[in-house]
């Protein structure tokens, strides 16, 4: 079901409904873009901390432009899920001229990819629903009570204090009229008196005007006719602004007047509101929220519809927790046992096909009339409704699949059920080579590194240079940092004791430490930069250490070995590493390519990478 | 006529044509946004080079998104003007994957009110024109010719060397398939023996497949079919990826392939430069380029189509005659004399009424079929190329009138009439006090301020505190610049002197300085910060003390007397200031409120405080 600002206020109460009855959840975004230039989501070599502080810094000034939620309802007699998608077109219009009016990124690639699948732009600048935080409504909502208490302290002395009718020290005088402007104002005060004495009308729309001349009329008719009229500015089809004048019966009319005004305030605020109120119903459910690679739309999620994006991780943390109190991620399950090894592509088009077949089951799933029943026969992928609605269908087969382990035996796992529970708050992330999730409630893992270390170097290096210096120790996997420097990580764990002893010299052109050391220092530089002053909570990336920044170098290397060497799976000995995980990272890193959306806003940089390692060699003897 | 990229190859002629035999050519553009959050770009006492480095750092993120050229071309024995209108979507597409992703900003109000007056943002997306500045079409040239150079090295060496065919000295082995992929791989080798052995086909499609085993194919069929095949990504209609393999008649065939493919790569690339065409030829025509207010236009084409911005303002200057050599704008014409005093708005939709008629004369203008005729009966204004149709008009209009003073007058001025010599490359400045235009060519004016002084104070001070403060000096005006600091502009200036004489003392809660020693100081500051180390160009503003906030405090004042005050007419006193300059200051003001579009897309956060300085007192009695 599509719901726009156009039929919103007749279709929350059958959201909210749906989400009531609802046994489970399942949410999807679509984006303005992934990630900021230069800036590179998914090192390798992450902690979740750091790819927390990477998204909050390069993915949260892009706009979630469509929410897709499907509520799954269990039917115990017919033993089947009813799906009820509901897919929404967000968008921060400012609605009223209080709102804010927000400042937001775009990727062009993102852009041009959804518009390929579909998405109507044109819908959701025109027809999207608005949403306010709770902070923002409620700065509102005290900007009107506050606007109409100075409207009513202003009744006393019309016309000698200004319209705030707070620094009642000043008494200020009406603006002479401008000779130019004499005539026009003359003639409106002439259809107005003409409008009071000969008109049975109730209202009379004047002219499109300037907003100094509104100014002038304002002033002009409000001495000329006290408690005669009441003179409100609207705003026409073009958006040109005119006034309107309608007829009162005394100062008592005019004062409910404002009282009316005052409440149409509050429901505009009301509408404003819009889609967060769809949020809070979820949140306030703690209903189990189901998504695919759902770590960004999280992040999202909080942040547009609740509270600022913490700086502290740990805070974080415990906001998701406190607003959606059970998460579940199916890219994670699916990447994890016992579905690892029946799950090559994890990319959410790919798992549904997969599911659908053996071992797994597809699902009885049945959508009622009106809530999207086409998507039981026609893929819409990267339509948020559609691919909210197939993560349920994948999280049901998957979930079944774990019901043959149970003893006895059950066809339909129902979401409380315990097996569920290793997977429940835990967030896939892309392309992290040896911590497979992020662990909303506890701490997260913590895999050792002593086979990784930092290496600095001459701009002028090549990846070649980095085998050759470390040609001693086996194969190694090159994480880039800058044009200057990098991770390198030992295929054979056993000889990194060996490593700084042998390259740790003096003279030489490159500079080594451990993967622990750097960590030391790089958090020592930040505390020294925390109390010389300077903020570590900067919301843009400055330091070139601090992340994968795909430099020049990088892109010079596009055809090179380098990002060849950058990932887990040694080229040289393939064989000697396990073959299972180097498959599993080559899959999970490579997928976003297939599902460019999954991130969730089409081709990103990253895909970009991937297509680039993968693909450059456009032909070959 | 519309030109989008599905048209753009064929209109191209046309419009070259058209802007060769041009007599003047008009151009207007449509943006996502205007300024960023919390810089405003209109101080009233902004010198025109602060006021570039505000557009400079506050714009210039935003997308120019739909250019309108008009080409007046004037047919001497009809003695009229033929118009030809083009409306150009623009889109920076990531035309290929080696063209630059770009992110850009947008602005809620902006796209809202866009889609209002009718832009059609799914075809902005769909259908926009790729563009590309000379600097990146060389450097993609470049990358695409080594590539190629790269692709013919390692003909000689397939499977040992990497693609990139640089590092030589580090051999390395194919990639082992795993397991899991090694069913696929095997299937579609059958699949390509198939193809070789009995088929007709020159081409087989294989099925779309992930980046991973796209790269395990090419690295499979190059070993199993050397010289036979040439294998081909592709994108698919829905962006998948897929392989297609030709059919080849041995190593010969296949460096041709490459170099055929190098000639698709050159030819995509020229795709890729676009509308940037366009804009060269303009440039290389030498004509004389009419815009309405087009300062921020000029700096938008600028930047899009030619070259970075240079944060040096007379740089900007420079680059900016080199590439337009004359610019006018209507704008400026419109409030300068002989035409102020009959042009009472200056908005574009009202300045094209008021020179239809008396005593201007609307000018007879033909716009042939296929080129926008029905401009000529409908207005469709914040179209970019009917917007630069009608700025035209008034040109043609205004021009007509200087006519009239000439001797012996003509009907129909040329634009090269040195009737016109005043207003050439003299660019209107929104909201400026002082300083009517941005002079291209010369030293801008520096009118004097000695009657201006910056005051700070506690962050509880407000408006009628500096009336207090400033009242033995007569009326002011404020211009805030943030919560604990203004300029305050004396109306009388005669009182000037003795401002600092009675106000700068010891053990006050304030502190004042005069304009001249506030910037002064200021350009110490700067000094210092750059020969500390720190850049002075960088591109968002960080000390308030630069721009105009709107602090919260001046939120808090909306409703407040202080924008009442910051603004040039003296509300006390209007009889002691010159009136007629008075009137205009006040139009030039809050005519943007009234033609949103003009700076140029649609309500800004400028134009909202403009509806909350006049508009505030929704009701009075």
């Amino acid at each position: 079901m599509e719901v726009t600002r156009t039929n919103f206020a007749e279709s929350i109460e059958i959201v909210t409904e749906a989400i009531q009855e609802a046994s489970f959840i399942t949410i999807d975004g679509e984006f303005t873009g992934l990630n900021i230039s230069g800036l590179n989501h998914t090192g390798p070599l992450d902690t979740p901390e750091e790819r927390y502080h990477k998204l909050l810094q390069g993915s949260t000034d892009f706009l979630l432009i469509q929410v897709g939620i499907c509520a799954f309802i269990y039917d115990g007699s017919a033993k089947r899920y009813t799906a009820k998608p509901f897919n929404f077109y967000v968008f921060p219009r400012p609605y009223t001229r209080h709102a804010p009016d927000r400042r937001f990124l775009c990727q062009s690639s993102s852009l041009d990819f959804l518009v390929s699948q579909g998405f109507d732009f044109n819908k959701l600048f025109r027809e999207g629903i608005s949403y306010l935080t709770p902070t923002e409504e409620k700065s509102i909502r005290e900007e009107i009570e506050q606007r109409h208490l100075q409207h009513q302290q202003s009744f006393y002395s019309p016309g000698l204090t200004s319209p705030d009718g707070g620094d009642q020290a000043v008494p200020k005088g009406p603006i002479a009229i401008p000779e130019e402007h004499s005539e026009f104002i003359n003639s409106i005060c002439c259809k107005v008196e003409d409008f009071l004495t000969n008109s049975e009308d109730e209202t009379l729309e004047l002219p499109p005007c300037t907003a100094f001349q509104r100014k002038l009329l304002y002033q002009t008719l409000g001495t000329k006719f006290p408690n005669e009229i009441h003179v409100q500015s609207k705003s026409g089809e073009k958006n040109q602004r005119f006034l309107v004048v309608t007829r009162m019966k005394g100062e008592e009319e005019l004062k409910q007047r404002e009282d009316q005004k005052q409440q149409e305030d509050f429901d505009e605020l009301d509408r404003a509101v819009g889609f967060t109120k769809v949020m809070k119903v979820i949140s306030q459910s703690g209903k189990m929220i189901v998504g695919h690679n759902m770590l960004l739309d999280l992040i999202h999620l909080l942040g547009h519809f609740f509270y600022p994006l913490p700086e502290s991780y740990e805070e974080f943390k415990l906001m998701a927790r406190c607003i959606f109190p059970r998460l579940l991620d199916t890219k994670l399950m699916a990447n994890t046992q016992p579905f690892k090894e029946k799950i090559l592509m994890s990319g959410l088009s790919d798992l549904k096909k997969t599911v659908e077949q053996e071992p797994f089951c597809k699902p009885d799933i049945v959508i009622p009339e009106g809530f999207g029943h086409h998507y039981m026969e026609t893929e819409q992928l990267h339509e948020a409704a559609y691919d909210a609605f197939i993560t349920g269908q994948c999280f049901i087969s998957m979930s079944n699949y774990l019901g043959k382990f149970q003893d006895p035996p059950v066809v339909i796992l129902p979401p409380a059920s315990p097996l569920l529970e290793p997977f429940v708050n835990k967030l896939f992330m892309m392309r992290l080579i040896d911590i497979p999730y992020m662990d909303l409630t506890g701490p997260d893992l913590k895999p050792t590194r002593d086979h990784v270390f930092h290496v600095t170097f001459p701009a002028t290096w090549r990846a070649s240079d980095l085998y050759q210096l470390f040609s001693p120790f086996g194969n190694i996997h090159i994480t880039w940092l800058d044009d200057v420097s990098s991770f390198v990580s030992l295929t054979k764990k056993e000889s990194a004791d060996s490593v700084m002893k042998s390259l740790c010299k003096k003279g030489t052109p490159y500079r080594i430490t451990t993967y622990d050391e750097f960590k030391r220092r790089g958090k020592e530089r930040n505390k020294r930069q925390t109390s010389s002053g300077h903020s570590v909570s900067k919301k843009r990336p400055s330091s070139p250490e601090d992340f994968d920044i795909p430099s020049k170098k990088q892109k010079s290397l596009n055809v090179n070995a380098a990002p060849f060497q950058s990932r887990s799976t040694p080229t040289n000995t393939p064989e000697k590493s396990d073959p299972g995980s180097t498959a599993r990272e080559e899959e999970s890193m490579t997928t976003a390519g297939e599902e460019q959306g999954e991130g969730d806003a089409g081709t990103s940089s990253q895909v970009e990478n991937a297509e680039t390692m993968f693909e450059v060699p456009e032909a070959w003897e």
